[in-house]
């Protein structure tokens, strides 16, 4: 019999309790042991749910208790969840979390917590919901030098994407309708800015190439500047936008960011709508793959956190050794420096002059003209620097208007 | 240390060699001990390569050497291969494959063996080449009842596929072509007839729900009678004809097999295109999920071959946990009881005849006609078992002729 311990009765916990309880066959089966929900920490009341029994106000029910093994940590936020998860790893118990922001913020003191105590800190999922990818990464590809990832790793805003291309709705409808729906909270920034995916994409460059668990230098912008008339002019160049988090690893070592990105159809992650999720990723010997599943909700998510479960009972007496490997962690450098291709909008002077001046001062692009736009045009930059790129994009301002400019990547 | 007799140097065998040699600190990091080429058994003469000391042609050099922990087989085909996987199961060594007709013979006899000799046997790269899928469906996804699996399995008719849709050639032709890439073997007919995917699907199934490795209750329809005329037929519908490899559980058992299907643009799977396999998984908990990447090929094959090798060395004392658990074996239903659409070509009477004497014997049927065909027409039949619709399209033959006959399914 193996004992778990919730911390958070959300949506998430809700749902790692709900499989706990409907699917215990199936858990004991594959666990080679009964699982049961010792405690459930919620400072809410919860009287009518079958195992009201199990709930618990205070945390020491579940750190003190020495029968439990695992502890399922689904609070969400890194103030009680830090502490608490912490007084668990010191207490020798295996952790389980969904909780990207606590990984991509307190995971390398937690995971050298996890390692001194010989105890299993596992985050499935905590990246793509339900998705099997930081094992896949860990164990399946564990022969390959990854070399990239890049994904669509927030669902909200893919949702928003999805709505503004098929929908031809604005930023600010799509995002009401997002909300309306329950895929985007009242206050929306976390997802929108790329915030989340700034978070996600840290905590997979750290499971496939050892970076260091900090977003600080994962540049980031968000999706709230895209316009219907971006989505006009991606369709006519045969792509279509996707908020993209990419780490790549190069021979200084890697660079990561979040931003929309014009991405070719018929690129496996252009088919990737909805709330959906997909990350591709390449290594060395495999080449490119990709994962593909429900980024969030109640039951992919507690998937995620039950196959944690499922692994740390195997390994209760040992760190699994998927986890025990580290790859010396990689310089972070700097996005700016690394070559992309820009897609820029520009408005300004009379029609001809103004494509004149453009073709004069940047190297080599090609122009992009839309008759339904008579007033601007777009154009697509060679490979180069970004932060190359911008400068000469923003000199261009003392003669035009910069509309609008998106990264334009060969995914 | 950990020493690796690897059987058969052909492609995959091969690779396996050089990732081993290649990325030799990558996998002493990775495993936790170096990892050494001891012996490579093949019959062939290597003289030329930098490890040429190592090979034998004594397979006993390998079975009967105590220092080698790890034997990887890679010869294909279910005579010696099998001979002395068995042979190295019993002197108790952990085996790896990547021979999925070995796997689907054998591999009751073979897993049984391993978990009485207390060993690890690992076939991750049996199915899907490179793509991480059968760990995922036994760790990742192990708080799932897997609900249903389907996949484009085979690489070299996906690339038939891709050129009859998109180059407008017919299947002899994309078949040459296929054969002159090294895509296709002399004989292809192990690919074209789908005997391959339906040896794929048998060990998924086996994976996700436990199914007997036994393929003789999955029927099997290839591509070889596929015409230009379906492809455009596939495209005016909004769809995509696919070989797709399917299993379906359901309450009273499971059902599975391969057969062309006309699938949905806009389903994931219908952007797995020339030799690039995916694999759609649904759970009852997590949902559709896919994998994707290269189905075959020496480095893909090698990259899962060698992720396996890791997971011996790491689990060197015992049986993996994911392998111990099994689920009761499911009864094997007849996939022609199982409900369908298909979609149907008709020829011969007048014009205006046929189509009143089909509307008037099949059921709630769509009419589908594109006037390029003006001798001919399609229909879409309603859902019901695929013996039914069968028996209902024989009849239609005393009148009229039918020229193809393609599953219409909602992947």
């Amino acid at each position: 019999m193996a004992k778990i311990g919730i911390m958070g009765h959300g949506t998430v916990g809700s749902g790692v309790a709900k499989i706990l309880f409907d699917s215990a066959e199936l858990m004991a089966n594959r666990a080679g042991e009964p699982v049961e929900v010792a405690k459930i920490l919620d400072l809410r009341d919860f009287d009518d749910l079958p195992y009201s029994d199990r709930f618990t106000k205070d945390v020491n029910d579940i750190i003190g208790d020495d029968s439990i093994d695992v502890v399922v940590e689904c609070m969400g936020g890194i103030g009680a969840a830090y502490q608490f998860t912490k007084m668990a790893l010191l207490a020798g118990k295996h952790c389980i979390t969904s909780n990207k922001e606590l990984i991509a913020t307190h995971g390398k003191e937690l995971l050298s917590i996890a390692a001194k105590k010989k105890v299993n800190y596992l985050y499935e999922a905590s990246v793509g919901g339900g998705i099997p990818i930081v094992r896949p990464l860990r164990q399946c590809l564990a022969a390959n030098h990854i070399v990239r990832i890049a994904g669509i790793l927030n669902g909200t805003t893919n949702y928003i994407l999805t709505r503004m291309k098929d929908g031809g709705v604005a930023f600010d409808m799509a995002l009401k309708e997002a909300q309306e729906l329950g895929y985007a909270e009242l206050d929306p920034s976390a997802d929108v800015l790329g915030h989340d995916a700034q978070r996600k994409i840290c905590i997979l460059s750290h499971a496939a190439f050892g970076a260091e668990l900090d977003t600080s230098m994962i540049s980031c912008s968000g999706i709230d500047t895209l316009t219907r008339e971006d989505m006009v002019y991606a369709k006519e160049m045969g792509r279509i936008i996707k908020l993209i988090a990419m780490s790549q690893r190069t021979d200084e070592g890697y660079y990561a960011l979040v931003a929309p990105m014009l991405v070719p159809l018929g690129s496996p992650i252009s088919v990737v709508n909805d709330v959906f999720n997909g990350v591709m990723v390449r290594g060395d010997m495999v080449g490119d793959t990709m994962f593909y599943g429900r980024g969030a909700g109640m039951l992919p998510t507690a998937s995620a956190v039950c196959g944690d479960i499922i692994d740390a009972i195997w390994h209760k007496n040992d760190v699994k050794a998927a986890d025990k490997y580290s790859d010396e962690a990689p310089k972070a450098l700097d996005p700016a420096d690394a070559p992309t291709r820009l897609f820029v909008r520009i408005k300004g002077l009379e029609h001809s002059e103004e494509e004149a001046y453009v073709l004069e001062k940047m190297e080599d692009i090609r122009i992009v003209r839309l008759s339904r736009y008579p007033d601007e045009f777009g154009f697509i930059t060679r490979e180069a620097p970004l932060k190359v790129l911008n400068e000469e994009v923003d000199a261009l301002k003392c003669r035009v208007e910069v509309l609008q400019r998106i990264r334009y990547e060969s995914l």
